[in-house]
């Protein structure tokens, strides 16, 4: 059981709680996973929104950054980070063409496309400049990405256009399902092979298949795979424990919340959906959960308002306790913050900025 | 069907767009409703969190304004609002002591409590300052508030330690429920009055009867509440529309999103959860609404992604085209934008910023 850290002076609850000997230690780990497999390692960090994160990440031996948005991107350029994959299909509206333009003068990018128009749309937008695309396929998750068999038409269309093709890449989403973790790995090793041969059936070379993510990163396939982008795996949170992938001592970030209000075992946390978030899987047995209290369950969020049942008869946190609270998605969180409270051995030691907060187009 | 507004052309989707004339539509409609049945109205500031709109509510007529932190307190109070309700159980740590006081000297403060512990630390908290306290009770919602019958205890015991007592107030969020509206306002009403009752006979008078909420309000009863906190009026959004209080031309706030993936009649927006929130009520037909194609479908969201199902056979936006998403719930939207693109007509005409964004302790 950890020590709750106590608030600093100065701040009022609620507000995010890094341990930052468990980031470390999250770190080193999921890099040491990587290179034992001979996979890059390039941590999403939409997940931490974080130059320190960052940094801890580069040094661990973290390839490049993977990015969600061109926002994150520029975020992380001015920070001095020069590899940078936006994973995402960006449409180059005028907009977006001349922030892809001006980031290209900073790092080396790559972006995702899967549409041929789109493809087009960003070949003209980025000419001349250090950009290669990767076309994104659907392995299974069926949200954005192509099927794997028409990579080579994007691809095609792409180089056509003058752009760089550099690869493909996926997210197998379907992961984040109980039991499926296996099969969504699986589903990515294959996807990735089958869009890679689809790459040179039209002479261009898939050097790059990047794939997921924090839940699948443990039995990624490096006969499918050359690269991985875990993001959450930094800090954790409750929707991963609950999924099996890890512990509560492997949780990095909580919130510290403050008990405002008791009725028998149920008491009221001033940490609602304005700072947890609100993502609740269909599997999921509340809306976060207490590392401290693992038999407690969030039975309802609001903005301001966590309701937390305890078992009967048991102890129940007094008026005024503060407590931790796991988020169930931690990236959600994170973006609500400006700043995480950074301690070691329950001691506050710094002050992390959410760089990339709200960093969202 | 509205006109989609341009977007400037600096500006990257997704970004939530005002309409104005909406906005003050709705401002004076709320405002007339209430002056009608002789209630005092004090919005509640946490929808908008936002100054221009708050003038706006007290232009119209609003007596004051609600806030559900501190920190947004903080916010108004530095705008020039002088009379502020904070409309929870707030507990007084040393740190929201002195935060409370610094305050007092700006504004004229309420404060919620709903207990005895509560309203002692509160007391001392506020001693002195221009500052009374307003018990929360439950009035069909379970979450914070105690039972009216127990409102005369925490009363007598923030009054015996020297606090001034205003009266009760309750948020009907039952209401929040199809088909529960007109339950929720009966039992808003009726509990307001035992609560009261409760304060007599104590010999603390009840000045104060406080209601919520956008989904009650048009049916909030003069005999039980002195005064109503609406707050998602000023925009409403998906979750209004879907409890049938009001249809698309009344929602004042969407998010412009592109199409950035389409297969078949399933498209991929680019607003995802970090833009929209992930509020998602089981009665909700999804993860939000298009207000131009109101058959289409948000089937799911991801943190950049909403993924739309559009009716088989009809017409489906194009890869690149801008659409309209009203959220579900358009606090949690506001509360992850830093600026809000007004328009009218079709037209820029402001950027407001959302002064109190994150300012949720």
């Amino acid at each position: 059981m950890s020590v709750t850290p106590r608030p600093p002076a100065e701040l009022s609850t609620p507000y995010p709680v890094v341990d930052v000997d468990v980031l470390d230690r999250n770190v080193r780990a999921m890099a040491a996973s990587a290179a034992a497999r001979g996979l890059a390692l390039r941590p999403h960090a939409k997940t931490h929104k974080c130059v320190q994160i960052a940094r801890r990440q580069r040094e661990a031996g973290a390839k490049g950054l993977t990015v969600a948005t061109i926002g994150e991107a520029e975020v992380f350029a001015e920070a001095g980070f020069t590899d940078l994959f936006v994973a995402y299909p960006v449409w180059a509206s005028p907009a977006r063409a001349r922030r892809l333009r001006a980031l290209a003068e900073h790092a080396s990018l790559r972006i995702g496309v899967d549409s041929p128009e789109g493809a087009v749309l960003l070949a003209d937008a980025v000419r001349g400049a250090d950009v290669e695309l990767l076309v994104e396929i659907d392995s299974g998750h069926h949200r954005s990405g192509v099927r794997p068999e028409s990579a080579g038409e994007v691809a095609l269309a792409a180089a056509r256009h003058g752009a760089q093709v550099g690869g493909v890449f996926t997210f197998p989403g379907h992961g984040y399902t109980p039991g499926r973790r296996d099969e969504a790995a699986a589903d990515e090793a294959t996807a990735l092979e089958q869009a890679a041969a689809a790459l040179t059936a039209v002479a261009i070379e898939a050097r790059v298949r990047s794939g997921g993510s924090t839940p699948t990163a443990a039995v990624a396939d490096p006969r499918g795979l050359t690269e991985m982008r875990p993001g959450v795996y930094v800090f954790n949170d409750a929707q991963q424990v609950e999924l099996g992938g890890c512990g509560w001592p492997d949780v990095a970030l909580t919130i510290a919340a403050t008990v405002v209000s008791r009725s028998g075992s149920r008491v009221i946390l001033d940490a609602g959906s304005k700072v947890l978030g609100a993502d609740q899987p269909a599997w999921a047995t509340g809306g976060g959960r207490l590392p401290d209290h693992p038999d407690a369950r969030v039975t309802a969020l609001s903005e301001h308002h966590a309701t937390v049942v305890f078992p009967a008869g048991g102890p129940t946190p007094r008026l005024g306790e503060v407590v931790r609270v796991a988020p169930n998605h931690v990236c959600a969180a994170v973006n609500l913050a400006d700043e995480l409270v950074v301690v070691s051995g329950g001691r506050e030691v710094d002050r992390w900025a959410v760089a990339a907060r709200g960093a969202n187009s």
